[in-house]
């Protein structure tokens, strides 16, 4: 006779609190009490503002009364220290919904890696306020295509049917994938911290129109791109992720731009995994990240 | 009156052993009963080896006293989970063994980031097997300077001073400053774990002597250094820290050589950085370094 | 009346030759005396070989009789300087056959980088030793596929078919695009310098199979990837680019893998876009690369 | 009986004009008639302003008469191109001036590349708003040292000093090694091309002072360091390097000035090298920078 198989469930959490002596103890004494075993752990005590920020993952047993038994556990911590906190199951997919305008190849990329299993999140929708046309050499793999086209006059229209279709396929996130227009501050406030939009330069850099052009103008010698999270404040969001390349004298505008596709895609591929993986906790304009 | 000013410790505690269940808490639970107050944090499980690895920082009031119910506590700690542990106390600086060949890039550098404050160690000893002269250019800044010459025949009786000196001025770590003598086996096995080495290539790429003409001969596009570990097999030991730059086909030897020597220092000089801040734990021949 | 529009035509002149005085002179004065205009000139003189390599591009004017002409011209002067030289139409995409075995990242990459017109080349054929199956998801956008599996008995077969390929489409270039079969010596020679292909190390460390496996083993702090020519020396070939990752000791086997697809996309796709520009001279085992 | 040996002299030529068909046959036609030997030769054709730009290494025999006919036949070349262009003998090491505030580390890296003779240049004159006392760890090697203060009211009359002193050294060159003080629009001016500054942030990002705290409060996750020529627009001059580090939230502002010293050190001796190995050409508020 074989033992009953007893689930076994890996969550990550994440919090937030005011800094004093004892949380760890007390979070890692109440997990080990469920049985739990933490893999992961890592922390940070902001000097400045005197919060600490927290990243655990642990497996722990017990089916869904474990579950519950957690909850009820974070729920005691969280009122004792103050505690913003997240708890997500590791098995749980991300749902998230795809924007992109004219340029695809940020679009084409999270794809690739989603559908290699690299990226693992839940696409459960695309959105573009160009035609299917545009993409018609890409195979959306069954996700639904929402076509919004958007005007000054339609936008406020456009936004809500995003907003709705947000809630409807209860999608956490929404990734900007060079999506290429400027969301409302109501739209903006809406997702704030469920919004990640990649700008191709490295901001504080070239905010704005055209930044490629803006770095060719200016002469300098490596260029960038920025993941970030979506604030009223346009370019000003907290910043995910950033990287550079190489650039020379003799690259056009145009190279920029090619240049640019390879570091937009990787950082934004970058920052959503930061994201999906819970290693990102907004610090007020800035972000923790909780690099592997 | 003003209340009498309590002495406050800061330590770096690191730690490895067999992984199970229930360590961090208890760890984290024993310190929070000394009061003291946890400011850094980070942990790796090895799932290959089933160890378990961590550095903690934090702050601990009550001067000697204190420090020795830290140590008993540690002590029974240790015995409970069959753990290797190390304790410093921020505040004291490293006593390094500096040594040296002809080329003193490395050297200079290391001494500028110490003369500056930026790397918290004592220099206590320099060694070279070449004459003080040829660093006449260079101020040693009152740290003692030993010419120890060496050849095959005079090898072990130079290496045994070398770890005489070493005893008697209580260094705890040698750094290689591009020291270009092979260190014999009972030397290397002597000093393991506290002698770091930077080889002037990415390894395991380029063993051996002259690998800037190697890297030239192959047509490699990128050339790095390699700061290690030192262990009775060469080039072999568990690396801390690699770097890289890329070269062309019109780079000369001279010109990596050139290249190498950014590459050397600042690989070096951040390999010490992250031993000194105790943030390198070997683990057989790899090492886990909890970088910031 | 409108005068007759001229048909200009822009090439890319690629030589090598012994090296003495006066070459840059004869080539530019004979091209000035043509019209032509230089838009892009590189050259470098090998100082241990003593022999010059030079990369020009210029416009022209006279179609096809300008071209005759100025085929004339340099053979005169390949002759004169016992030049090797070849002369290439911007215009002419040049044809690829491209092979895949079951990991398809660099793959897909290189089509989407055609499909969006950033990589000048026209496939004409993908091959791979798995079946058409595998490649289930993806779209070859009309290039024509072969299955065309081997054993270690039927090696020379499959790969005279590969050759009958490549000679029956035309095709300059073979892409190893992640293939995992080791070409025999012959077929090796039979590609000299029209084959590259993508290992997933960074050479000449790991070298053969599992690089990132004995990557993880060694307790490297960067991967990297290598694009290279094929040569009968497996893993020898002159190198045309490489580029690394930092790594940490949490970084597992799997997660090498996964950052090394983005390593390996990346520079397989620049060293084939710096073959078809003809940026790229062999050197013995070692090339020449004039980037831009 | 030998031969009398023949002074040969290498010459690094750099130009600039107006492009147009014929310009490299005529200048490689006339070197070829003086049987000069091109050992390097790097072009560029800005297609925006049509102006051609070119930096060729040469061999050259025949003295004192032999360089009076070449600057005559490039006096001839000059006037028919309408060419703006210098000539440099690669042995003569180029005069430059110094100049440094409160922080050293630029300083010392520059003294320490001359001084081991990576960096080929002639240091004639160190110059800083403190005391020679600031620097009592420094051995400046012989190099004279000069304490000009600089207040609001002085500071006519100190840049006076300054280029007083740049005229009686013969310097070509002023290096601002983190020289904290702002040049007046005239100092600029007078020194246009024949100034580099180093600027602690990854310019167009946090102009103005302190970039690290700026860096630190924008929460970006790559600092950087830039070099570019004084021009009158305080941090526009045409920029000749750049290079960035990657920075975490647990980075303090202290860390990133840390990590930023080696940026800076690094950066600044690059563009000095490129400078004085006459690769760059400024070309309005960019520069052309011809790489080795």
């Amino acid at each position: 006779m074989t033992a009953p198989s007893v689930p076994q469930t890996t969550y990550v959490l994440t919090l937030s609190c005011p800094n004093r002596p004892g949380i760890v103890a007390a979070i890692s004494g109440r997990l080990a009490e469920l049985n739990a075993n933490i893999t992961e752990a890592q922390q940070f005590d902001d000097r400045d503002s005197t919060i600490f920020f927290m990243r655990i993952v642990f497996e722990i047993t017990g089916g869904q009364t474990g579950t519950q038994q957690l909850r009820d556990t974070l729920a005691v911590l969280g009122a004792t220290f103050s505690m913003e906190w997240a708890l997500h199951d590791r098995s749980v997919k991300p749902k998230v919904l795809l924007m992109v305008s004219r340029f695809d190849h940020c679009l084409v990329d999270l794809l690739y890696r989603w559908r290699i299993g690299e990226l693992s999140i839940a696409p459960v929708a695309i959105v573009s306020n160009h035609p299917r046309d545009v993409f018609a050499d890409l195979d959306f793999y069954g996700i639904p295509f929402h076509h919004l086209p958007v005007t000054k006059d339609t936008k406020p229209a456009q936004e809500a049917r995003i907003l709705e279709l947000f809630a409807a396929t209860g999608a956490e996130l929404v990734i900007l994938a060079r999506y290429m227009q400027v969301l409302s501050n109501e739209m903006a406030a809406s997702l704030s911290g469920h919004c990640i939009n990649i700008h191709h330069s490295f901001l504080p850099g070239f905010k704005g129109a055209r930044p490629y052009h803006q770095a060719f103008a200016r002469g300098v010698k490596l260029i960038g791109a920025t993941a970030h999270y979506v604030t009223r404040d346009l370019d000003e969001g907290p910043i995910i992720e950033q990287d550079v390349e190489r650039i020379s004298h003799a690259d056009t505008p145009d190279d920029l731009i090619r240049k640019g596709r390879d570091i937009e895609r990787r950082v934004l591929a970058c920052a959503v995994r930061y994201h999906i993986e819970r290693r990102t906790i907004i610090n007020g304009n800035r972000t923790v990240v909780f690099t592997p």
